[in-house]
């Protein structure tokens, strides 16, 4: 009985039992970067990170704000539930990007659901105190501020490449975004599976596949999740190409509606 | 010589010329409701009022942010516009909101275009002297966060309908939006014309024109502008089926992608 008690426990308290984390740890968060050190010791009094396995969920859609938590490793996905159950992946965030909004008053709501995609760690500070020292630091303040700017003009983009990019030019625009910079024939493995890239592009799975295959006509090669690019110059260069019909030259500086048309 | 150059004069100072404004006037934008009367009073020196016709500009993408503006009557439209010349209707704008973002610094540039819908007056205040106070004035930094939350949520609630509504539901949500308060039955205008409905939906007209020919079957008509809506419940009721294909049932509580099938 005793050993089986041991071995629950140890279960429970394995790889997900929390750490304690420093400023140190904060300062990876860029949301944290121009925040002064008296603020930013002050914030680190509780924080902790996480270990999250595949599928783990952070936060539901909903539920009252308790933590602020930031992406140390892996990715998680933002997600939103209708009325009618329906989920819509709103985004995926990585490398030390806030997880959900910073909380600005005490009882807020989270108004997306997050999860872990893959093995995930997570910086997590209390929301409370969080909320308390935004109105006491004026550095931190900026800072909301500044990143409140940042997922603004992401949203604008996301809703701007919705309503005027076809499947093809999404995808060559993702794919730009993961080649690593300064080279112009690359290699690189996709950061996550092709059913969430087409959630993430918002298109249907089998439109990805037509457009992975597209791409093949401008030297972009996929084997599984390994992408290779000819060029990233002439795949730029064709981005906008790939908005065009075959033989229709379309009007431009008019506001374009190609959602569904896609 | 004498009097054209008069009646030039006044063609350019005619019903374009700003009226100053005063606290009043800026209590009229949500945005200020919690402000202080100190800070709405400094706010206020130098605020003015513009007249604008269909088409004229009031900001452009790219330029530097001189002044932060609001719709005190009217529609304004604000325009992304791409590398390659296309441009894509982001939001539009109108009772009180504000149009683009609050300026937190000097030498902000215009990440959207803003264009007035017909006969429009906007609010103006100089940005520089806005940026300043934002720094000093807690009830104003709170105020600003709020909206962009506000902001966030509404462009999350577009990314959520580009990437998981087919056009009729799309268009039952923005007429549902626009039916008076605590009527079943009822009739109203639309606010605009159904080409710019449609670049705010993110559908092709053609594609608009069949969703309103579709929505009749649920007590929606329309005459020209003029709208009568059947049941308000009963529309309601109807958005959810209407994302269903005809004879299938689709899966839920998976990922939607349904924006390339509308």
């Amino acid at each position: 009985m005793r050993s089986y008690d041991s071995a629950s426990q140890k279960r429970r308290a394995g790889p997900c039992a929390p750490q304690p984390a420093g400023p140190g740890e904060l300062r990876r968060a860029p949301l944290f970067a121009g925040v002064d050190e008296a603020t930013l010791s002050r914030l680190s009094a509780d924080a902790r990170i996480e270990s999250l396995q595949d599928g783990d969920s952070l936060f539901h859609q909903g539920a009252v704000v308790t933590d602020l938590a930031f992406v140390l490793s892996g990715y998680v996905k933002l997600l939103r539930l209708s009325s009618s159950g329906r989920q819509t992946l709103i985004g995926i965030r990585s490398n030390g990007e806030m997880i959900g909004e910073a909380p600005t008053d005490a009882n807020e709501i989270h108004t997306l659901s997050a999860e872990a995609v893959g093995a995930t760690r997570a910086l997590k500070l209390p929301a409370a105190r969080f909320a308390r020292l935004l109105k006491e630091s004026p550095s931190l303040c900026a800072a909301v501020m500044q990143d409140s700017k940042e997922s603004i003009a992401r949203l604008v983009g996301e809703v701007e490449s919705l309503k005027s990019q076809n499947a093809d030019q999404r995808l060559a625009h993702f794919l730009l975004g993961l080649c690593p910079p300064g080279e112009d024939r690359c290699r690189f493995r996709l950061p996550y599976d092709k059913r969430l890239i087409a959630a993430r592009l918002g298109v249907k799975q089998e439109t990805l596949s037509r457009a992975f295959a597209k791409l093949r006509a401008h030297g972009v090669r996929t084997e599984t999740r390994n992408v290779h690019v000819e060029s990233v110059l002439h795949l730029a260069d064709q981005c906008d190409r790939l908005g065009r019909p075959p033989r229709l030259s379309l009007g431009r500086r008019k506001i374009e509606t190609q959602c569904d048309a896609a």
